[in-house]
């Protein structure tokens, strides 16, 4: 994601500092991203109005990220990039739910740039690819959260991180992104505590778990 | 959604039967909207291509539907119709894996109509009403399956049916349309089995449960 060649005079300006420079010409690109996306949608999103909202020369923007997938890619790219942990509060059950008000936080946020995002990914695959790598990334750093539970013998030793994690947070996903309700923010407590009551039954340490039970008896 | 207006003669035909004629139209038209949004995607959907494609008068198609947005809408519309019933094997943890294998069915489905509705919601508001009426006909209709269950013992009175039935649908939408993850048919049972076990630990009765114990101690 880095610039094919060296910027140009023409738009690096009177003071070189690659590295600030560069750092400073991605923060105003990928804000003036993440602002035009939320303000006129996917559909607005183009190299030229991104230059333009940025100050940043089009040809600059151009070379450094090719098209809007490649913008999208990268603001993901920079959110990947971060020192985000999950939370720590002690109790998997606490866990979860700091985690869902996290996710629930994202998801009503004003202006809207997770949904967005969300969006655009049905329109770009550069940016499908880039939130599928975001998300990777988030379940296997919240991994630590399970590992903890498990040291704390609040779940069986075999239960799986990404199904419980799916668990805990996927009705939230569902309910805001996909079915569009509005659930209030006890979402995220009541989505937590059933993922724990699951957990603790053992649902998530089933390896091997066979559906004949549920092949049906009608 | 029926004609404002009763058809010409230029596209009626020469047999003029207003019920089969108006059902046939109506089937033609739709099938092209789904075949065409599967094979060139939301933005290639327009009047005149479905109007080509259903061999279907575009005088027609625009009176009766008006734009893509009351297609799309048309397309949900007639799913909601239906006479679909949730399954009915004679336990819950049956009837909840029979429904998955539908939603994960729809949802690996070629060609991929469900999911190229859903990221055509992401586009269109009418589309975007549409598909919520569409699920929450859905779940309305999957009451019962809670409701059998409840008669049967399986899970205590107060069960939510509809944050059960979020529960085992929503870890399916969330790894196959969002994290666009390959979890395998395995997940419909999976889900299944864990919501489940909380419904039985009493996770969805739990009216007025305040999340204090999860605020967190560390």
């Amino acid at each position: 994601m880095s610039p094919a060649r060296p910027p140009t005079d023409s738009d690096t300006g009177p003071v070189r500092r690659p590295g600030g420079r560069s750092a400073e010409v991605r923060r105003r690109v990928l804000d003036a991203v993440r602002t035009h996306l939320v303000e006129y949608g996917y559909e607005a999103l183009g190299i030229d109005a991104v230059a333009e909202r940025s100050g940043v020369h089009r040809t600059t923007v151009y070379r450094r990220w090719r098209d809007v997938g490649g913008l999208l890619a990268d603001v993901l790219a920079e959110a990947t990039d971060d020192d985000w942990r999950p939370p720590d509060t002690g109790s998997l059950e606490g866990d979860l739910h700091a985690l869902n008000s996290e996710v629930y936080a994202a998801l009503t946020a004003e202006p809207p740039v997770t949904t967005a995002l969300i969006a655009a990914s049905f329109r770009s695959a550069p940016a499908a690819d880039a939130l599928r790598s975001f998300w990777a990334d988030r379940y296997d750093r919240c991994a630590v959260i399970v590992h903890r539970a498990v040291r704390r013998g609040e779940v069986p030793p075999e239960t799986d991180s990404r199904r419980l994690l799916v668990a805990a947070t996927a009705p939230l996903y569902h309910e805001l992104v996909l079915l569009r309700s509005a659930p209030g923010a006890r979402i995220a407590a009541e989505a937590a505590r059933s993922a724990l009551l699951a957990a603790r039954a053992g649902a998530f340490a089933e390896r091997g778990h066979l559906p004949v039970a549920a092949a049906g008896s009608a």
